[in-house]
């Protein structure tokens, strides 16, 4: 059976993890001072200072003009995001003491400050009035503050990467392998199975597809998820999650890339299995035996199905035993 | 049949992900300059600046006392991480224009400055030379700067952060439910399955066990992941793998934790299953499916074995249908 890795309809999703953050909005009303002194949000709209916040207006009318003002979250806690627009350090010093007074006497917990790269300037600012990073991307930083003095629930930036590898198999019981130009087999000799990297927001089905393409050129439906890996202190210390495909081509003809291949091939799969490297290690080992399997139609992996979780619109796929619940 | 997550002795792995940065090593010889023009490693020996680096001081023994010195990586770039030590930033970015001087007669592709939360004051001066963030944990920002004309194959950063459910089942049918004290499903009073998040560096088998612990102080062993669901742009528009878990209890006496749970309670399988938010929503109903298959001994999840990858010492999880492959 396979299950195409394509939207089908469905309804919202129950599951949820229960961090505290887990339903957090990140829609930040995020206000810098304009040069009249009036309030800009991230459209760039001017508000009168006295439009902004019912939260700030009720507690503190005396301090807006002095305060940085942001979003609340669903966990006590409150939102900054600063426009890329320039600030003074000494402005922001006295704005950002004059709102952490301001949040303190609110009893809010968790502080997060988003600051573009366009205000590195105003890290060090920050990191004196006692927060800390909490992740970055390409272009801003984002710190958090933690006010009270019960214990720090914030939640933890993203942990894992996540990886997958295709078993690419011909009818005729040939696999698709290569060698790579970089990494740690590179120049060993042994001939592996297309591996790559998850991109961000992308499907783990969909990835084992792209790189199976972009590493041969071979056109592959995906079929089934075989087994996964969880290893921990990997890459700068984060975890990684190795997902083992199946996928069924459906183009023949390999178009190596150039940049990360050094070769590749169709295969047999004993001539795969026999490689001294999958007799010797344990785990290619399993994945061999769970090939082979497979290849016998005697082995079940997960399949995706496509649903839309219960506070969200966009899909996601369920991964699971299609096969023994007789879900097509 | 039931794996412990527990070790097994085992031999190295195949499986590996073929980003540029796979096989990167991270350990860099930081070296800051001290008060006598010395220079300091992360360890703070001192050394004379002609024992420092080879490929440094063969191409520009001119500048050695002028440039950042790091850790050259696998992949064509430089690490550099700075100690705690205080810098000045008319220093630092002096060191820094020459260092991407001489970086770029090397022939350097990726740079990677780890520059420690001490030390924030020097963010600005490497955003103005040409980096970027890559990512932070609490203690530090690490920046990047791709130098050459060709296209920027740094990897990136990690993707997704990782959840858990459990399915913990008496003998007598009755399952494990709770109804939390935050997030999304507050005050609905759905009964739901214990969840979680998976802590840096922590076994999906392990967290489960934990969190089940924590939130309802029933003890528990782990038998399988029966199913796991990928959605993105959760949380700061990172994804989400969520693995719906399930476990045999050994403890039955409910304690349940005060922070995050409003209450807790076994309940029989069919009167959780007929909840109307179960019944109503495609995907609570296919993991009720699935739970329900597995309670009658006709569904395989993925159970974990210990093994150990090939270039590394520490043990890995890979997870798969052992009943299929008649690994017990």
């Amino acid at each position: 059976m396979i299950i195409r890795c394509l939207p089908r309809p469905a309804v919202p999703c129950f599951i949820s993890t229960n961090s505290s953050f887990s339903s957090l909005r990140l829609r930040p009303i995020l206000l810098t001072r304009g040069a009249a002194g009036k309030f800009r949000n991230t459209f760039g709209i001017q508000l009168n200072s006295r439009s902004i916040s019912a939260s700030l207006r009720s507690s503190a009318a005396k301090q807006l003009d002095n305060v940085l003002s942001g979003k609340e979250d669903d966990h006590g806690g409150v939102i900054v995001e600063l426009s890329t627009e320039p600030m003074d350090p000494i402005l922001f010093t006295r704005l950002l003491k004059a709102s952490i007074i301001q949040w303190k006497q609110q009893g809010k917990k968790g502080v997060w400050l988003k600051l573009p790269i366009e205000l590195a300037n105003l890290i060090e600012t920050a990191v004196n009035e006692g927060f800390y990073y909490h992740h970055a991307e390409k272009n801003y930083l984002m710190l958090v503050h933690w006010i009270p003095a019960t214990p720090n629930t914030l939640p933890p930036n993203a942990s894992h990467r996540v990886g997958v590898g295709a078993f690419v198999m011909k009818e005729n019981g040939e696999v698709l392998v290569v060698q790579e130009k970089g990494g740690k087999m590179k120049g060993t000799g042994v001939w592996k199975f297309p591996t790559g990297v998850v991109d961000e927001g992308e499907d783990i089905c969909d990835a084992a597809v792209r790189e199976v393409k972009e590493e041969t050129g071979i056109d592959a439906e995906f079929v089934e998820i075989l087994a996964f890996r969880q290893s921990h202190k990997k890459f700068f210390g984060k975890s990684d999650l190795f997902f083992m495909c199946m996928l069924q081509p459906f183009s023949f003809e390999i178009q190596k890339q150039e940049r990360e291949i050094e070769a590749a091939q169709w295969m047999t799969f004993e001539e795969y299995a026999a490689q001294p490297f999958v007799k010797k290690y344990d785990l290619p080992k399993y994945v061999a035996q769970i090939c082979y399997a497979k290849r016998q139609n005697h082995y079940s992996g997960f399949s995706p199905v496509s649903t839309i979780p219960t506070f969200s619109k966009q899909q996601t796929n369920l991964y699971f035993n299609t096969n023994d619940l007789n879900v097509s």
